[in-house]
């Protein structure tokens, strides 16, 4: 897998870090929290995740009226998507929309978050600089995710979205690269528009193929030829 | 359908655009391009749409190999996904990935575009802030977008995703918004991972239900209450 380094973890500016964390931790700016809890965000505030990783949720009340002929599973009560994860070092804000609703959880266990006013960037040389960095690459990747769940086939979603993740998050371990954090199938389901039980099927295919596996503690691996070989692979 | 302003719009910074445009013409960085015309663009650039509109599209050649018994469609040979539109003041920028592709294009006629290297960008006071600015919008919008392809049921992915595009590219018109650009149904679907033939049945019922017309130059428009009112309608 030829994966490009990681534009925002190279540029975590280590030394203005510290100076950071100890400004939020004099001014108790900085909160610690368990696996799944939500983060209570304001508008207008910035927050930059200082250990553990945040995973980003969005809920769209918009729905078109049932459709007796519509040969789709029913709807659930509530329809969370899965955004992606916020990793530490990175920054991430949540705004209000008219009906969109977006939220922050932790997605581990002690998962460490700062915030702080925008203005407040100000007090480090270059930070400011080094945030709008930060956004303008997750700008980036969520066109490269988009592209991704624009196909039609769920199983191509799937695996482009399983790539595009691993290839922005994961960690190499001998011949792969794994997520570092657990996904359930539902969670992943979320992201690309499918149902937990089809996310289910699907990765067994994938695994059948040998371009996923699953390792200890449910962590989504990718062998290193897996993303190389595949536009190769013959469609039809 | 209570649509906040635009970020982007009114941040355009016309004092300093005027000088920008004077910059590119004198250093021939302006260049004007037909409908569906491709821009040619480098990695490492960027750009600034003058007038028209750009549709930014991506390709992913990441596909799972051909499963037999998946009831889904056959595939056609490229899958291209619309996402999104980049209008007048904006900026793009196309960052090459080892696997997806991602294009622009001229959407409308007289479409003109400035290019310039980033550290160009200096040469007008607070014109890299702006710059960033309206990256962290879009990447703001691109969460948005993100929750709507979440959902399940292709009828509410495409009820709002035409909400969104209607909520930031829109321009009121009596009683309603309507969509200046045209968009085909097939780059609809690809932009929502269905196909040409379902989001014309869809679009179908959503006009039979009062949620979308379609105006003169096949316009999409939307009722001012359409958008207020349909997180009310039940689902089941």
């Amino acid at each position: 897998m030829n994966f490009s380094t990681q534009l925002s973890k190279a540029s975590r500016p280590l030394s203005s870090w510290q100076k950071i964390l100890e400004w939020a931790q004099l001014r108790y700016r900085v909160r610690t929290f368990s696996k799944d809890e939500q983060i209570p965000t304001r508008s207008g505030l910035l927050y930059l995740v200082e250990s553990g990783a945040i995973r980003l949720v969005g809920t769209s009340p918009i729905k078109a009226v049932n459709i007796n002929d519509e040969s789709e599973e029913p709807q659930e009560t509530t329809e969370e998507a899965f955004l992606g994860f916020v990793s530490p070092g990175e920054p991430f804000e949540i705004v209000t929309h008219f009906c969109v609703s977006i939220q922050a959880y932790a997605h581990v266990d002690r998962t460490s978050v700062i915030w702080m006013y925008w203005h407040e960037l100000d007090n480090w040389a270059n930070f400011r600089g080094e945030v709008f960095e930060a956004f303008r690459y997750q700008q980036q990747r969520k066109l490269l995710w988009l592209t991704s769940l624009g196909q039609r086939r769920t199983i191509d979603r799937l695996l482009s979205f399983l790539t595009l993740l691993i290839e922005e998050y994961g960690e190499p371990k001998e011949q792969s690269y794994y997520l570092p954090y657990p996904l359930t199938h539902s969670q992943i389901g979320s992201a690309i528009g499918s149902t937990r039980v089809t996310v289910t099927r699907l990765m067994g295919k994938l695994r059948q193929q040998g371009l996923i596996s699953i390792e200890e503690d449910n962590l989504i691996c990718m062998p290193k030829t897996a993303a190389d070989s595949s536009p190769e692979s013959e469609v039809e």
